[in-house]
């Protein structure tokens, strides 16, 4: 039981904001959820596992399969969409697990971020651990592999996050949680079903050309020069690029959230630009993060009450 | 009819990519569309105006809405979802109009963009009007105008589009077509339903801080310097502001689409940051575009029918 770390501090949730004490109502916009509206510690006070990921409808499939995984499925199977009334995101939530969806990219992952971290703050929620659960290209791994980011980087390959704040670059940092990473890996051991690395993810604004891609509606480089780009990022310890985990480590950190990345390879990068796999063999690509992650919250649960 | 332009050039819609041609199939991945699965030039060939926008709900409703006002209604008000298979993306389409979804911000537009042109391209399409149709904050306007953007500019105020393409950043032009924009505006006054302008568009990166808002998860700045990045940004002619178009304006140059950004402005920034409108308002502001741009589609499929 040594690598499962039992949290007892009652770490909050911070926000660094003090403007958000003397609004009246903190109505959360693309989510559809406010505070004088909704009584958010009642409804998430105790959430202690948040999942995100890109899709609505895979993160529908990992709240289903954590909910049969915890014992806690819905006779009924009804799992409702508590962010009903907006197509922005999409939310789900079993016992201490929320499950939320956050689209395509950083801007995109940023608006929820920012209203996420609002909500479990206002829900006065402790300890609270987030993973995102993703899709990505690998760089010379076999498809399927699974990556739990160990340093987050740009496309200069430097571990930063550059934001525009009222026309002035802000750098932040894109540190994540070591010991949680390896916490991650150790349960990919015990589970034994997929090859699962710890490596570095590379994150860029755009999937075509900022990631050296060769059929995109442009492409005004040729094979070689990506080949050694791919080389370069590959010497610099990238394992695979997605498109949201810099800011994503970047504001969880800075929130005081314990935070890690585990994405599966849908194709290696170096052999191709477009999917090949059926869609079977992608689907069951994308399940190996909610498998892993899963068994990590059991393993969590259990060793909580194990502990009390 | 002077305003109404009829281009009779045939103009093709263009990639810049020569390995485009050496792919046997190209799959558009998150359209789940394909040159060699689907027959795109019996499916969009005739698709001459292309709205856009973020949320697919909206999407669907607008062309339910164009439906009706060309006339052609299913008679089971049946608008399948083109891209279904998928949740990355919506798609519908009504005789020579296409309607898109985006997602929020400009990695998500730009992987839409990246397909919806290859698509145009493999389909012959030719003669594009392509219309953004978008919601956004307004500065120093009363919420519920539209702006038809003039010059789509960054945080910074200026009109490029910055991105890293395998690690080196390149500048891309942002200019929209102006003789477009004019015939929009005069559209808005022929229906005098709501108040038009044409003016200075920002683009940025994130909705909270990138905005200068007072009410996200961090705000390290004062509301004196958020009212002065504001008063910046009017004096330099920006009437609003949103997140996704300088990519569209840079890709939509490139590809040789005739493309317009028009958006509605939720509320004035320069009162506040939260939306405090009922839904119902709400919903009748995010009408103005598909209304606007309606009566622009119309007017010219009667035009054309017209001069034929």
């Amino acid at each position: 039981m040594d690598s499962v770390r039992i949290k007892g501090t009652n770490s909050p949730v911070i926000v660094h904001n003090p403007y958000l004490q003397g609004l009246k109502d903190d109505f959360l916009y693309h989510f559809n959820l406010g505070k004088g509206t909704h009584n958010l510690p009642a409804l998430f006070g105790d959430t202690r596992f948040v999942c995100v990921g890109g899709s609505a409808y895979r993160m529908k499939e990992f709240i289903e399969y954590i909910a049969t995984e915890l014992g806690m499925e819905d006779p009924q199977s009804k799992y409702p969409n508590i962010c009903a009334g907006t197509d922005r995101y999409a939310m789900y939530k079993v016992g201490p697990v929320l499950s939320v969806s956050h689209g395509i990219g950083i801007p995109s992952i940023s608006i929820m971020l920012h209203e996420l971290i609002k909500l479990l703050h206002h829900a006065h929620c402790k300890d609270v651990t987030i993973i995102r659960i993703g899709t990505s290209g690998g760089i010379g791994l076999k498809p399927g592999t699974v990556v739990i980011t160990k340093q987050s980087v740009d496309a200069t390959f430097l571990p930063k996050f550059e934001q525009l704040i009222l026309g002035k670059t802000v750098v932040r940092d894109t540190e994540l949680d070591c010991c949680l990473a390896k916490e991650l890996l150790e349960c990919s051991k015990e589970l034994d079903e997929f090859e699962t690395v710890i490596g570095n993810t590379m994150c860029t604004l755009d999937f075509y050309e900022g990631q050296g891609r060769l059929d995109g509606d442009f492409c005004l480089y040729t094979e070689k020069d990506k080949q050694e780009y791919l080389a370069k990022a590959k010497e610099a310890g990238i394992c695979n690029i997605e498109m949201e985990s810099t800011v994503f480590a970047a504001m969880c950190k800075l929130s005081g959230l314990r935070a890690a990345v585990v994405c599966t390879t849908l194709l290696d990068r170096l052999k191709g630009d477009q999917l090949t796999s059926s869609h079977e063999v992608l689907h069951d690509y994308q399940q190996r993060p909610q498998i892993l992650v899963a068994h990590y919250i059991k393993k969590q649960l259990k060793a909580k009450a194990l502990h009390r």
